[in-house]
């Protein structure tokens, strides 16, 4: 019984250890401001306010006015979602903690925070050129620093030696897809401005090639006969 | 000594494994989401400014005249609230992280983080049909990707193993009331837009029957005697 | 080894149930609503936009007309963080989970939610009646709903029980320090509304009144002698 | 089997005292403000609302004119994340729970909260004397509050006995570079308004300083001879 209790204690006292674990906090602190771009996005949107005899049709009119804020609240929650979950992806095959992760992390945290400016900027000024030049830039900035922090966290010191290497060149190669959907988005502005969003719908293709040669790699390194 | 320390490194080890839990990350960010979506309702009321020397009966006035504003407030704050509790109900009976997951539970945040939008909107123009019908149209399509997600969480393979089948089949038929409620809802806006949120006033009476009908049905499973 | 290597399983196994473990998820939930309604008090203060060519004076002048809604933000800033550490406290005498928990919950954070609200609304016009009125009534709201919380916290079925029962009644009575303190608050508003906000300065003694009482009975209790 | 589950029983009984863990609970609300203040730096960034048919040239002109608030936003995510790396660093240092801590945690809070509107105020009046001021002297409190919440956090009875006494010494250190640099910045605002921020970027030279010192007397106390 003694015994029991001794080596419950232990545990706690193992477990009191964790409360500030730092990765974990840095994880913590990553998810909240996700969760906090993602949410504030519909922000920007502004509802209309019409006096109290409008005609249905009227208010109707209003809100398809909206339609283009609403486009780029729609296109920014699945891309913020996505880079969430790229993050969620690469920080699961962590382990360890690492000071040079702060950065690196920050930088990117700073481009998603900035991500509701830019879709408002957007959604106001929908088929413009220099709107959709800034957000598709924005895009493509985030994207590279995700690729950099994906790498860190996968590298030593900080990935789980015991993580699977295709899982790791999997998550690596996904990196890839929005920054070259976003490419492609960002050169369609100088073409044709109202139609370059819909380079972003070429991501899930790049997405594909990108994991499929990853996989082709990696199964050539790790069985190279 | 030297025994016991190695001891503590082993388990902070076996601890240092699940700081990046994906199962525990997907609920912590949807709470988050959740939070800031249901604090995030009260910034779209806004606050009337009157010179110092206005009388109280006018600063009343002012105050009441914001009772739609605050009446969509309120509806708003228990409807997302009564869909963060359907959420942790269901994910109280999960264990096992699978990446099917991410898809359906951000679409369903996408609505939830909707929400201050349609509430403000529905606040400023309360009364008229447009505003209530899209307000209505948002739950429904909220209660439906909430009935998927929690099928999602409470079937194989993400469900715990040992999670009462009872309490599945309460959990996922409580997902029908709101749906069913928001439904009423919005049928009335084609009758008479001013009365049609009292609707949603039926979703205890669906949530009642649903659960009776949920557990009828469990019973005839378990014991088919 | 191997059994060394079961045992760990079987705790990794344990650690498995609880990442959706209810009580946490409810403590975690409303600590994000508490950070997000005090983090939110100061975007309802508007920063003035003066053209460049304004001179230090009349940036000074426009800063310092700002003073009634930099005050009531301070002011709402301590009570909601006061509001934290009483729902801190209380719950970390908790320790099951109980569904009855949930609505008391949800309606504690509607109030600080609204908090917001109240602040910009006091700060816009601050030293008049009906403002002030509002503030004070919203502020006794919570601080009710708050006792009622606290209550459920710490009475079985969710109390640990092994919690100290002189600090379960100190965490008690401190829940009538704020609502008495906004009680006289309110009052004053009838009397001459520019000082009400004085009367939340008496908190502290109704704190240290209620706390000795608590003691003082607790003390009776225990040794009854 | 019954002995199993007995174990599990009371294992998952040790597990449930933690929900509430009171340092864990702090470390987390703490997390989520500054999560919740970095992120709003953005919203206070008003996104331009041109005609349709706009050229792009007024379209980037209109964007170049928001670069005060651009710098502002940046220098105040990088100041925030800084703080929050701080806060971060200082609390893997700790390891018990102290009541002494909440108010020194609100306090710093209260200041990092107000910093959106600090960042707003100085971005739509960049260059002028009385928003840098106001800008710089929250920066100096913060940095103040910040080494008090340091200092405790990183001295008995919080402290992980465990923590190697030379990273206390640096963690401190740390808190006197924001400090330096921003009363820098302030003493510059009196001489030229437009170029005070600048002061900012001494803070890297202080923090090298102030943690070299810090070594150099962390090594004369352990070895003394």
């Amino acid at each position: 019984m003694a015994a029991r209790k001794a080596t419950r204690e232990r545990e706690r006292e193992g477990d009191d250890l964790s409360p500030a674990h730092p990765l974990e906090r840095l994880i913590f602190f990553s998810d909240a401001v996700f969760a906090i771009a993602i949410t504030l996005l519909v922000i920007e949107v502004r509802p209309p306010h019409l006096p109290f005899h409008t005609s249905d049709r009227d208010q109707l009119v209003s809100l398809i006015n909206l339609t283009p804020s609403f486009t780029a609240f729609f296109i920014s929650f699945f891309v913020v979602g996505a880079f969430w979950a790229g993050h969620h992806r690469a920080f699961s095959l962590s382990k360890h903690w690492s000071p040079k992760l702060l950065f690196p992390n920050i930088l990117m945290l700073c481009a998603i925070a900035f991500m509701p400016f830019a879709t408002a900027y957007m959604g106001l000024n929908m088929g413009q050129r220099v709107p959709s030049m800034l957000y598709d830039a924005v895009l493509m900035i985030t994207a590279i620093l995700n690729i950099r922090l994906v790498k860190l966290a996968t590298s030593p010191p900080v990935v789980d030696e015991r993580a699977d290497p295709l899982a790791i060149a999997r998550t690596r190669a996904r990196g890839w897809g929005v920054a070259l959907g976003a490419a492609i988005a960002f050169a369609l502005t100088f073409v044709f401005p109202p139609i370059s969003q819909f380079g972003l719908m070429t991501i899930p293709i790049w997405l594909r090639l990108s994991i499929a040669r990853a996989e082709r790699r990696a199964n050539a390194t790790v069985r190279p006969s």
